[in-house]
């Protein structure tokens, strides 16, 4: 894209919808975990480090930046499970694309809905390495904005037909039964969460109380489960009992951070983990049999994102769906900033 | 300000320049260098943290987040030396503040005029406890984008009415004279850095070269002559000889910081420095006698961009000099992110 120095593309919620829609929601979050597989592949090209934090009583504020020494990228994204008593969201995010040889923005965009994206087509991709082979149906346990996505992410890249929903509030449940209504997916509303993992190829947790819960119990559990644990990524917000821990396999994103943020949280600092990372460049092994039962402590990490806006930004030439925003000062000459103010001040020449 | 909840308040640098010229420059730098003072009195009340930089070869890009525990603020940031000679800034920024309660943004803005006026805002504060009395000439080595604004702070701060230049490259020079005519500074264009400090009370030193340099040597420097190091801010990028630093009292920002990106990063690590706050909020002594060198140790530091955001954000209401941004997603009703992705297909039913 040639662009003038001052603008930087941005994607709003607006135009990130129109994007989807164009696309497909299935075959953006099938693209979206092919763009994530491959850079999980070149895994150590990348800077990476632990989300820097910012924790209030309420809920927390990250930032997560890495870069591949050629791009940048960074998201802003908070967590604040109170926020839907006022209306708002619990997760909200945007994030940013940079040229690391000039430090010039590429892109801006919203991610509230791309992390959405991105969080499901994550677990998805998990699950194609992890999961037991022909696995149909998924229990999902926390039926909030992010479930609706993972069913679908998991139909799209496994075949997934049939979710057994569960909530302890039951018009979550219902909502997301009917925002699936024509997708494919067959919804079952189950009475407890116990129920909800009855006859379940895969587990999916993903609830956003901020404190530690016991949503997945060890008695639920059986032998061959793939659980995908979603909703405990801060320090002491967990939704696994430690029994499920020590009986499971255990895949991380990035080790470092999932120790602090995930449910390993719960366990010994040296409590053996698999980086999935190694495990799709096939330099670890995933599932090794049918009784394996496999966990992947999913967190959110910024390799991810980076994916993820990369892929937005590769739409962008072709589809046109973005603004420019003057987010940049550009003086016709770079050491002149002062000259550009002051010219700003005089009334415009008639052109 | 009522506003709709997907919205953020959006500050272009096209709205910044007016923004500045509405209030006027020097009452603009004068009531950001108080609301800087009154944040570095609470100094304790922030959590800080070093910034998070990702270096290359060409240069770094930044992150530096604060919180006072009710707002957040990060400000994103690069410095690429060499970007003059594709007609691009050295350094850009923009910055965002958000509510530490919500984790919602509450404004994103461009940052790399206000840098610009921050950082020269900063330096005439530190000067304000640590420069002789009567301070009335100011020598700048290094004419870039910063230097004007350099010149009108410590104008307005401190009544520096007479700058001595100098720059390698003497239309730098030139164009920072041009620009501050009329300014009730008076400009002397320096042949070498060591005439343009001869009689000057206050040495800035303002050079861009990403590498360790030595813009003052040891015999440049007289006794009670106060230094405002802005150009060495990163590792590996210093202006002063150590000698230097040996001889002066050293006024620093933030210790873990400064110690890895400032002049001291030449010093052993235990080397004795001050904390500027603590001078401020009157914990310790500036400035402690006619003879004594004194050394602001500057490299930017995260409270700074946050009073800077802040004071931005404070005339907004006032002075409508903003855009709204469709930023977050905003559904209907929180958990049902999927379902307003979905009606965002669906044709607009007529109002």
């Amino acid at each position: 894209m040639q662009q003038k120095l001052n603008l930087v593309p941005f994607v709003s919620v607006d135009k990130m919808m129109k994007l989807v829609h164009l696309i497909g929601v299935e075959t953006f979050l099938i693209e979206l975990a092919e763009e994530i597989e491959k850079d999980f592949r070149r895994w150590e090209s990348f800077d990476k480090v632990a989300r820097i934090p910012a924790h209030s009583q309420e809920g927390v504020i990250e930032l997560m930046p890495t870069t591949d020494g050629e791009v940048y990228g960074f998201k802003y994204v908070n967590g604040h499970p109170k926020n839907t008593r006022t209306g708002r969201q619990t997760v909200t995010a945007f994030g940013l694309l940079a040229d690391m040889a000039t430090g010039y923005p590429l892109m801006l965009s919203e991610m509230t809905m791309l992390t959405a994206l991105r969080t499901a087509a994550m677990s998805a991709l998990a699950a194609k390495y992890l999961a037991p082979e022909h696995a149909r149906t998924m229990a999902i346990i926390g039926n909030g904005a992010q479930s609706e996505f993972q069913a679908l992410a998991f139909k799209a890249l496994l075949g997934v037909n049939q979710v057994r929903l569960y909530d302890i509030d039951r018009s979550a449940s219902l909502k997301c039964a009917r925002n699936l209504v024509g997708s494919g997916i067959d919804c079952v509303i189950a009475a407890s969460a116990q129920e909800a993992v009855l006859g379940a190829d895969i587990v999916t947790t993903v609830t956003a109380d901020k404190l530690n819960a016991t949503i997945l119990t060890d008695n639920m559990i059986g032998p061959g489960i793939h659980i995908n644990a979603v909703g405990g990524d801060s320090p002491g917000k967990t939704e696994l009992h430690a029994d499920i821990l020590h009986r499971a396999s255990i895949f991380v994103e990035y080790p470092p951070q999932t120790r602090i943020e995930g449910e390993i949280q719960q366990l010994s600092a040296d409590h053996p983990v698999t980086e999935l990372w190694s495990v799709i460049a096939d330099r670890a092994e995933g599932r090794r049999g049918r009784d394996e039962i496999t966990l992947f402590d999913s967190v959110g990490f910024a390799v991810e994102d980076f994916s993820a806006l990369r892929y937005v930004r590769r739409k962008l030439a072709e589809t046109g769906l973005y603004e420019d925003l003057d987010l940049l000062a550009d003086p016709d000459e770079p050491r002149d900033l002062y000259g550009m103010l002051m010219r700003a001040k005089m009334p415009r020449a008639v052109a």
